[in-house]
């Protein structure tokens, strides 16, 4: 099977032009079939902050109303990913941006509503696997905001790692495909203040361990649990590190099953 | 040759939800490959105004500084571009959105300064037909915004009537193509206050007679040269007027060459 890399990057890295401009040159020299994922957080603050729309947050977890969406639809789908999109042409990337309606990419349902109400959050139900075929056999290089939609006319905002898992899965059945998570800090820490204590591997029986100990921060949990469930799921390689770890320049973390 | 639409739509018909959805549902429904072009303008306005970034206008035209291009990316590229497509999704017609970056579509120059430096404006260099063919073959229709950019890197407002001509014109190599312009207004009038004045056709000839006697309106005189370039160029038919032309219910103005 052709090899497919699928790298997600966060806010942190869109904010810093120098060291996105590095990564960006790594990412294009990665052999194969290969996606970029990315969430924006920041300038999506930034910009509800300046047009004076509230961040809602219930039990630390943000609310996307209505005029939460818009911003970060112009935000994710608009100046980001058009301005990664044109950087990466730049240097001979055929890159092309994508929201989850584009194409019908990624569909999904608003959160059902429990004790919470998430708002126009998205959870993903389906990808639409021959789409990205089509591009990736034709060396485009799809560029995946965090956004999906319901195929009934909505958007929704949706998690950007959820969304590299979900892709990383599904396009599993046609690609040899590695997933990379890539993160501020280098890797899984054992102590968050300490760059040096990065784990190596981790396996599910390490990160039950880790667990119990309350050695993994709660933001770090789902990031890991998206990693397994992608593991379990026919994806070969999967890695949690820097963005420089995609030049092969830093050590990472990489997670294993048990029985490898 | 197989036939394709090219259909340019105006932000009056992108603020109005009703016409809107009535539009979308004729566009869905035109047989043959299809791409919808728009603009959206006003929206942009609004948003510059609540950010407090001024509209600079020179000799009555727009300069497009690193603020408004901004301002344009969120809107055209983000906003309405991926509302469009969500809601053709809905109503099952697969559209892809794309800003000239995307798969690097259309490509462009930073308009030269001469009197006036318009800023990100670009003016239209190339069309990567491969690209449109590949998608209009795999049955995606594709919703293009009025950005291109410069293949550096650097993304350009750029006119969106003059991105579904060159649309036209490029494609028209591989396609029979209809060019549509959708205005607010039913088609070319010979008196702007007088709907029912409407020129049922235009040939150069009649064009040249109406420009001398002062009947066609500064706006109208790049849209309706637009329009015979792409006839002279291959395009097989160009029509203005009325959203409503789409569904085949109204009146319009069909331009034609002298000896059709």
């Amino acid at each position: 099977m052709d090899k497919l890399s699928i790298v997600k990057i966060g806010g942190n890295i869109i904010e810093d032009n120098e060291q996105l401009g590095k990564f960006l040159t790594a990412f294009t020299k990665i052999e194969g079939g290969k996606v970029l994922v990315h969430g924006g957080g920041k300038k999506a603050t930034f910009l509800a902050k300046k047009l004076g729309v509230p961040t809602k947050i219930v039990d630390g977890r943000r609310i996307t109303d209505e005029d939460n969406l818009e911003i970060t639809t112009m935000i994710y789908g608009g100046k980001i990913n058009k301005n990664l999109v044109a950087q990466l042409q730049a240097i001979g990337c055929n890159a092309i941006g994508l929201s989850g309606a584009d194409g019908n990419a990624i569909q999904a349902v608003k959160r059902p509503v429990k004790e919470v109400d998430f708002g126009y959050v998205g959870d993903i139900t389906g990808i639409n696997t021959s789409f990205f075929k089509l591009l990736l056999q034709a060396q485009y290089v799809p560029v995946c905001c965090a956004i999906t939609h319901d195929q009934k006319g909505q958007l929704l905002n949706t998690n950007a790692d959820t969304i590299a898992a979900s892709l990383a899965k599904s396009l599993s059945k046609f690609f040899n495909v590695a997933l990379y998570y890539c993160l501020e800090i280098p890797g899984v820490l054992k102590n968050i203040n300490d760059k040096e204590s990065l784990i190596g591997v981790i396996t599910p029986n390490i990160y039950n361990e880790l667990k119990s100990n309350n050695l993994i921060h709660s933001g770090m949990i789902p990031k890991i649990d998206n990693c397994f469930e992608a593991l379990y799921n026919g994806v070969s390689q999967v890695k949690i590190g820097s963005a420089q770890m995609i030049s092969g320049n830093t050590k990472y973390t990489k997670l294993i099953l048990d029985d490898e």
